[in-house]
């Protein structure tokens, strides 16, 4: 399923190679800033892992449906909008690296600061929010070169829009939740896994790739769902490995998480069965900008204590067999050949610390 | 044809209510600030004064197409893309007040200081490039909802997501050229009207009328190129206004162009006649924060000494002539009864100060 996804990377870079290159005169006749625009984005979409880009041709590979231009574009549609959400994300948790460079906002950041500009780290956001609407509206505009009968184009429109709308919201969540002191309940924090994180980069462009390869509402709706728990348990790994996991392999500091007070399902539960006075020892710690090693190791200790890395397994366990149950019903209904999702069921239970 | 556009704007403002309204609980259902960002959207859309929902039918008047669902659909399109511009422009300025409230960020951002919340003005600018995505993507969602053939609806979406693209490119010229120390050129300028002002305000909503009403791409053309016109006339007047008008009238600070240091065709061709003795005076002038009465009075009189007003007003009076043979041309090649054109090119020639 890696190698699957290595492949279709490869023609999805190709073809924003193609399209970005072509439409950097157009942008520069309409400013100064065009062509520099149209490189960077292609630079920063082709660095990615491009996964979404990838499933989109899983989704209709399940189906056997090859991966024609269609796939190919509209896989190239979710990796510019995943720049784009990329390139605003950055600006609002004044992220300045990504992908092992500046964030995009930064590097206007650094234009303008070479300038001599004064406002440079503001006229850096500003540049870099314009640039992350012309990767999306550029995405958009790409997506009416699809070749397959308008029925079909304009499912997969609204797919894209309305799930990338989602994902704006369920964005405010996640930044608000971030800076509240008021109670994040479970079911808030397991709705920003499914919509952030589950819609987003399993459920849009599976289904995406399976309208692609011409299968109704049912397979799309059936995908959703199963794409929302593949979500869920990706996150819990990815908060897990936060914690427990390797510092250089996960790439950022560890407890990063617990200085931004993110609220993650370990700290919901830690906090619920935290005695007083532990409590209020976590609450001192979590959102402390500086964590220190020791402090991380407190609370993995807490964590252990209380059970809660036991009580979230059991989360994921039940999410994972409501995905096979997904997954088979899927086979079942539509005949799909569907050992690539057992497959990416298996890989997502399988990152670990 | 300003009654004209007043009437449009009253189907505009009741489609856009019916349209949020229905897409509330779903928004909610995706997070906590759903329905919130719905209602805020809708407030702010219809608060406009919907020039370019209204242009979009005066495109279709033109070749005797009636305001039909369509027209009206493409039209609230049109204002909810306003409003997204609009709501990331305001981050973008600091501007904090806008269409006579707080900015739609600065409303976010009050909401996050009155809950307590530390880093409440960057929060603020957080949830506002959300919600201002949000509309954006909203917006494309709703033109999937076009009764027209396919054929025409694509024309429509690719006409809003390219010249949409362009807006966020000139935007960006337009951030650089406020805060950089080098010489802008007067085609830049223009370049800028044309683009951030011109095919945004006229070109795109009058073409996609146009289009609506089953014209071909030869009368998009010649509204593209009209609409660019309309657009360095409009830009002129509105920069006019600015030095020369009534601060009451215009609903901003007199000479807050010369603080800002904006690169208008006032400000270049000024600095292009003066002597050194003024160019240095001028170069304190503009750009200082606090810009004074006097300051302003200074900055006219030499504008009135070198003759600059008559110069831009040549400039004004060779693309109003252009314009009235672009129009001649409309009618002469489609049969349009272009009569509100000749309005609209009035109009915009009648603003001042």
């Amino acid at each position: 399923m890696k190698a699957y996804l290595t492949e279709r990377r490869e023609a999805i870079a190709r073809f924003l190679q193609a399209e970005l290159g072509e439409v950097e005169a157009e942008f520069q006749r309409v400013s100064p800033w065009g062509r520099d625009v149209a490189r960077r984005v292609l630079d920063f979409a082709i660095r990615g892992k491009m996964i979404r880009g990838g499933l989109v041709a899983m989704g209709a590979g399940l189906f056997g449906h090859e991966p024609d231009e269609d796939i190919v574009r509209a896989g190239a549609v979710a990796e510019l909008i995943q720049s784009f959400l990329l390139i605003h994300d950055d600006i609002m948790d004044r992220d300045t690296a990504r992908r092992g460079e500046d964030a995009v906002f930064y590097q206007y950041a650094g234009i303008a600061r070479d300038e001599g500009i004064d406002d440079w780290y503001h006229l850096g956001e500003a540049l870099g929010t314009c640039v992350g609407d012309v990767a999306m509206l550029y995405a958009f505009n790409m997506l009416e070169g699809l070749s397959c009968p308008n029925e079909v184009s304009g499912r997969v429109r609204s797919l894209f829009s309305r799930e990338i709308t989602w994902v704006g919201l369920a964005q405010m969540s996640d930044l608000y939740y971030g800076e509240t002191t008021r109670q994040v309940t479970e079911t808030e924090i397991i709705d920003l896994y499914r919509f952030k994180t589950g819609r987003y980069t399993f459920s849009l462009p599976l289904s995406v790739g399976a309208v692609l390869a011409g299968q109704g509402e049912s397979a799309v709706k059936a995908l959703g769902e199963l794409g929302e728990k593949l979500g869920v348990i990706f996150q819990i790994k990815d908060d897990e490995m936060g914690l427990f996991g390797d510092e250089e392999r996960i790439g950022k500091p560890l407890g990063s998480d617990i200085a931004e007070n993110k609220k993650t399902l370990f700290r919901q539960y830690l906090f619920a069965r935290a005695n007083e006075s532990e409590r209020a020892r976590l609450e001192e710690i979590f959102g402390s900008r500086a964590v220190k090693p020791e402090t991380v190791e407190t609370v993995r200790e807490l964590i252990e204590r209380h059970g809660v890395r036991r009580e979230v397994e059991t989360l994921v366990e039940s999410r994972a067999e409501a995905a096979r149950a997904d997954i088979a019903r899927i086979a079942a209904d539509t005949g799909a050949d569907v050992t690539m999702l057992g497959e990416l069921l298996d890989y997502n239970l399988s990152r670990n610390v």
